[in-house]
């Protein structure tokens, strides 16, 4: 049943945050294995894996929410990736950052613009 | 034209934040009428207004931005409505809360929680 | 034994945050039952209860967290109570505060003492 | 020359935030009575007594941060004061806020706008 | 008359922010066009041409902003030049730094030192 | 006496942060002088010399809210090292940043352990 988070959450992770998410994964494993578990089972396998939001509006929140904080630039750059990993378009992630200046301030959104640029040109997008 | 910008953000913020936001228009007006026109044609008429998001998307990143935020209380209470008002259901604005929690720590979550409470209770829903 | 997590998680809980956990705990039973769940055992039974450091400590480590971050008043006041419950004394407490001061700046030490008088007040210390 | 720096802050701090600073120190001899002297003496007696920057300028300098970090309405109610004590107009003190809506978000200018209104209102301007 | 908020826009941005505004401007076109529309219309079009608050104070309370959130480094780099640019003495910077340090806690003054530093070495200052 | 409040802060400035902490001190004499001295004076010999707290919470304390904040990567390098200067283990340190994950979030806590990973590297731990 346990070991059944730690599964449910993997699969999810790999589909949204691919093979950025499995190099976060690896390094914790180093530092701190249990906090590997603990990320791919609380936020993969309770959060993402509920029904009542799907993977492109979830991916939607979170790139909203950390380009809003403007202090967690590596996982911006994973939840883009994540972003065009469950369906969202270029256009739409771009559009999110704009929106951005409104509610957290011009600086968040050309940082968060800067940071989506770099994961394009890496997609050749 | 410039006009235009005026006129179709005030159809925009009707329609996504109806009469809280006319609240928020009236007071402003008073201390910083200038400020009300740029609250109306900035976020609503510039940004809203652009096709390539649709409003309950932007809606679902508005939410989940003030609430990662957290400092932003009465902003998230009209947005809460907003998202009601163009689509979300009561059960995805509970799932972004929940999903914040991953991205901005518990309190945040809890905190939007609390918000999101009072707003459905407001609307018997 | 995904049970255990809960009931270890509640055991801590009580034990750190009593009556005010409870609280919180039956409010979210309302508006989001599962995360009441996921609070009890993420947070409580899988961080809380690890042997790595101890309970005075991450109590430090909670209220130092949110009297710096200054947007969790509700959670900031459920922690002084904890830090108490585990230990800490009232001058122990005013210290964490007052040391922010240098970390978060002196707005986000006097509201921490704000926070701290009323606690300290709830209990007759 | 320690009794100084208190002595010299005490001077400008009344200058600057009048009775709602004395409201403040008093709140803090009670509970962390050194902190009402670290308050008095680094804030004012060692950073707003310096020649290098003019009070009306710190002030804005002040007001700005607050109103941006948008978590410590206590302090910037206090500090809208100050601004006004050391030459601020009603006029400029709005036109802080309305910027602050760039680098902050359209949030945190709405916010520090009702801090403001209070503040008008109290002083009848 | 949509066109003048640009023109007025543009003009003042390249007095105030100069080269290192066009370099975020250029980098916007690739991006996000309407974007770099939006950043010359509204911040510097409709704000900074505003007669209430002078060019300088208005380079005080940015300065000041972004080195309180700590989290917008190449704008506080680029709006460090536009103090400089628009009368602001390196002293008078450096007095704003340190004051941070008192509403946003010594990291943030130090960060902004930092930051300081940089721009005054690379106008040999 | 004035003279001992820099003398007694940088007695402990060295104990806790050691070498790092004379690098800060030695850049800042270059752009602040003064601040040099406040920062020996205030954080370490007014905060930190006070008996009602000891160094090893007092670093627990730190090292939680800067790694909540999220925005002082510099100085929570410095204080990791801090940390283990007064008696912190490699296995409290970590321990502190998974628990941020539940207080600011899973980014948080995972760029704290970058941090972290590269303090303990260094010093061969």
């Amino acid at each position: 049943m346990c070991k059944n988070r730690y599964e449910v959450g993997l699969d999810i992770m790999n589909k949204v945050v691919g093979e950025l998410g499995s190099h976060t994964r690896e390094s914790l494993k180093e530092i701190a294995p249990e906090f590997e578990e603990m990320l791919v089972e609380f936020p993969f396998g309770d959060i993402y894996s509920r029904p009542g939001l799907d993977l492109k509006s979830r991916e939607i929140a979170t790139v909203a929410a950390l380009t809003a904080l403007g202090n967690a630039t590596p996982q911006l750059k994973v939840h883009i990736n994540g972003a065009l990993n469950v369906g969202c378009t270029k256009k739409e992630i771009v559009e999110i950052m704009m929106q951005m200046g409104v509610y957290a301030g011009f600086p968040a959104a050309l940082n968060g613009l800067t940071t989506a640029r770099e994961v394009f040109n890496a997609r050749n997008l």
